[in-house]
């Protein structure tokens, strides 16, 4: 029998998560589906960045770095999400950008592949890696002569060989929503004597992630996207405790250096995850990002990340049979695993090629122009005119999105479809995306 | 004849700038001069701070790195700001931190002069630059095989031999608010073909710097000190447009490609200044520090850095005419150049060791917090115990500071001193100090 939207009223109704919704300011008339990229703003966040421009830096001035505790952002909001990712306090630092962070880990690991196995020649990573980890890889290779080799998620079992040095990966990636088996991988890769770094951009907060558990040995994430810290807000960093203090990383700078207060010429890095810190951070950042992790820490009684966990595959599962029931014939596909061990939190329609108003690209662009103009936001990733087809990419946080928003999503797409509307040429018209 | 309270009121009241003080919130019975620390909070921030959160985040959401101009940020600013460092539209950005954007131009000029003079192998510098910096050099003279050697400031013009790469000088002093001769030192560089990086951190908004005029290679600089951007604000970067195509620099994250919504998994750098952005920037801290900005774009009409430079000049002289008239006897000296050339916009003062409490440290510190106790804000730098006293070090920014402000903290420190109350255990008690 199909669902209905008394359906999704009901799972709404019997949503244990469902008071945290409260903590967010969603726009009326908005259905947000792209937490993904940027999450949504938590209530508190207005009142917090008032309070660090009004008070701390206004009143308090250069006395806030002590006295409103700035100077230890970093450490207590690592402290304070480091369980949500399966590690301890003291071992997670927030700084720099994701970029930046994997540039520190990468050089670390590369440096340790060169003292220990310098015989080893090859990074490996995923094709549709998240495009700035390659770059950042690319660089990195470049310094420490090694080879960047390219996979395809189904290659990469097999390449974990005693000619790889590092094998870096997203856990959920950006393009298809499909998630590594973080334990498994990690396991076959350890065996092979292959360090693994992982990056968590589209995990942390949207899936259990156990790095520990997983004996993982770098790990870096960014907090804009589920962990709702505000648009570039700072990314986190995280090294295991066994490889942390084997090498200095090189963006050395004072915040890294075991007395920053010392004002000495040499450079002496602190010991454990602070000398993954370089320069002087933004507190206001800093601050507003403790807004979403607070949520987080508020989940915790309501059954934290596995209460999370269920209800993002139920949201996911909600969608995925809902375009199935609604949306046939519109040369839709699902880029997104229906196995939830496979599964992030997000879900992906392809689009082939040729089905554009012009016969040649694949509508999917307008098609997301057409259900933004609607208030239902996700957004759109191109494909490579090959084997990666236009996407069309939707996020579904469960702090926020409920089942009812689904309903109503898929009905837009079903009437933007159905209607031909995204053929109109102000959505064929293409803009900058992010 | 000796200065008089009457006397300042009567600068104040002659002082051009006057009006662009009430752009800033500063606290009732503060005097502040440790802007060359952290700047003051412009007034606007707060209603920044506020439609950034609730406006363009909270509603606009995703939609806000096109609508609201997100993305153009780093350049935008950039631009707006490039005038006050003699540099055009498009050579200057505003991302990442100091130490970060010194690692990238270290880094570039360390592969310029790895491919131009193989043969040169030193990195020369000041010993009591700031240790950021030195801390980064460090790091990058191990990756490329220098030698960072630290000099005196009296020993660099001998020391620019054709052994040397790189000269990476911060041209004013953060410990002595000295200043160095940007054009001279950069064309007797140039003539031994050294290239020459310059930190502005110190002089940015606060002397006049003209990088093209100097014929500078590159430069970086923060935004939180003189430019009252806030706590942590996102720091600058410029190249010289001859040298900037030439390589990319190592931090080859997405917002550097050259095309960076293409997804595409090579690394291509974007052409100019661009291929210097690494990852995704807060919004947040940008757009809060385009509020400093703003209020150097507003003094463009009251004379601008000519008028800003005149100010500074004048309040520090009657800072160190105050300090000669009214504070002898007291083991004081200054660290600061009489000379108007050589001097940046702070005076700091030296205490000999041996003069405290206990006998052994010089009591510096604890003058310094008895001046805070009383609303007087500065900072404490502390020596090597060698030929670099401490240091109290006060700041003094044309924008807000005020004659009248110069005179009542040049009498606190009077009273302080005369008194004996800055030997109170209270005052004696040393925390981390920023």
């Amino acid at each position: 029998m199909p669902l209905t939207l008394q359906d999704c009223r009901t799972l709404d109704a019997n949503d244990v998560l469902r008071p945290l919704r409260a903590r967010f300011a969603l726009p009326e008339g908005v259905i947000y589906l792209d937490g993904n990229s940027l999450g949504a703003q938590p209530k508190a966040a207005a009142a917090c960045a008032a309070r660090v421009v009004e008070q701390e830096w206004g009143q308090g001035l250069i006395r806030s770095w002590n006295s409103a505790g700035w100077i230890d952002l970093p450490r207590r909001l690592g402290d304070q999400f480091a369980p949500w990712v399966g590690v301890g306090p003291g071992e997670l630092v927030f700084t720099d950008t994701t970029s930046i962070n994997l540039y520190k880990v990468l050089t670390a690991a590369a440096r340790i592949a060169q003292e220990d196995a310098p015989e080893r020649k090859k990074l490996i990573s995923e094709r549709s890696n998240f495009p700035t980890d390659l770059y950042i890889a690319q660089s990195v290779c470049q310094e420490y002569g090694l080879e960047l080799v390219l996979l395809e998620p189904e290659e990469i079992a097999a390449a974990l060989q005693p000619d790889v040095a590092i094998c870096m990966l997203t856990h959920v990636n950006y393009r298809t929503g499909a998630m590594h088996a973080m334990q498994e991988v990690t396991a076959a890769a350890h065996a092979q004597g292959i360090l693994c770094i992982w990056d968590l951009c589209h995990s942390a907060g949207a899936v259990p992630v156990d790095l520990h558990g997983a004996n993982a040995d770098f790990a870096v994430g960014c907090s804009y996207k589920y962990l709702n810290g505000g648009p570039g807000a700072p990314a986190f960093v995280w090294a295991h405790p066994r490889l942390i203090n084997r090498f200095w990383q090189p963006l050395s700078g004072w915040f890294g250096h075991a007395a920053p207060f010392q004002f000495t010429p040499d450079y002496q890095p602190a010991a454990g995850i602070d000398r993954y810190l370089c320069g002087t951070q933004s507190a206001l950042s800093l601050s507003v990002l403790q807004c979403g992790l607070d949520v987080f820490t508020e989940a915790e009684p309501y059954g934290g990340m596995a209460a999370l966990r269920r209800k993002s595959l139920a949201l996911t599962d909600l969608f995925m049979q809902l375009v199935q029931e609604r949306c046939q014939g519109h040369g839709l596909g699902f880029a997104t695993p229906g196995d939830h061990a496979l599964r992030g939190s997000q879900v992906c329609l392809t689009r082939s090629e040729g089905l554009g108003v012009d016969g040649k690209d694949s509508g999917a662009y307008a098609i997301v122009q057409a259900l933004i103009a609607r208030g239902v936001i996700g957004d759109f990733r191109k494909g490579d005119g090959g084997k990666h087809l236009d996407i069309l990419r939707f996020g579904f946080t469960p702090l926020y999105v409920g089942f009812e928003d689904v309903w109503h999503a898929v009905e837009h797409l079903h009437q933007v479809l159905e209607s031909g509307e995204w053929r109109q040429p102000q959505f064929n018209q293409v803009h900058a995306v992010t």
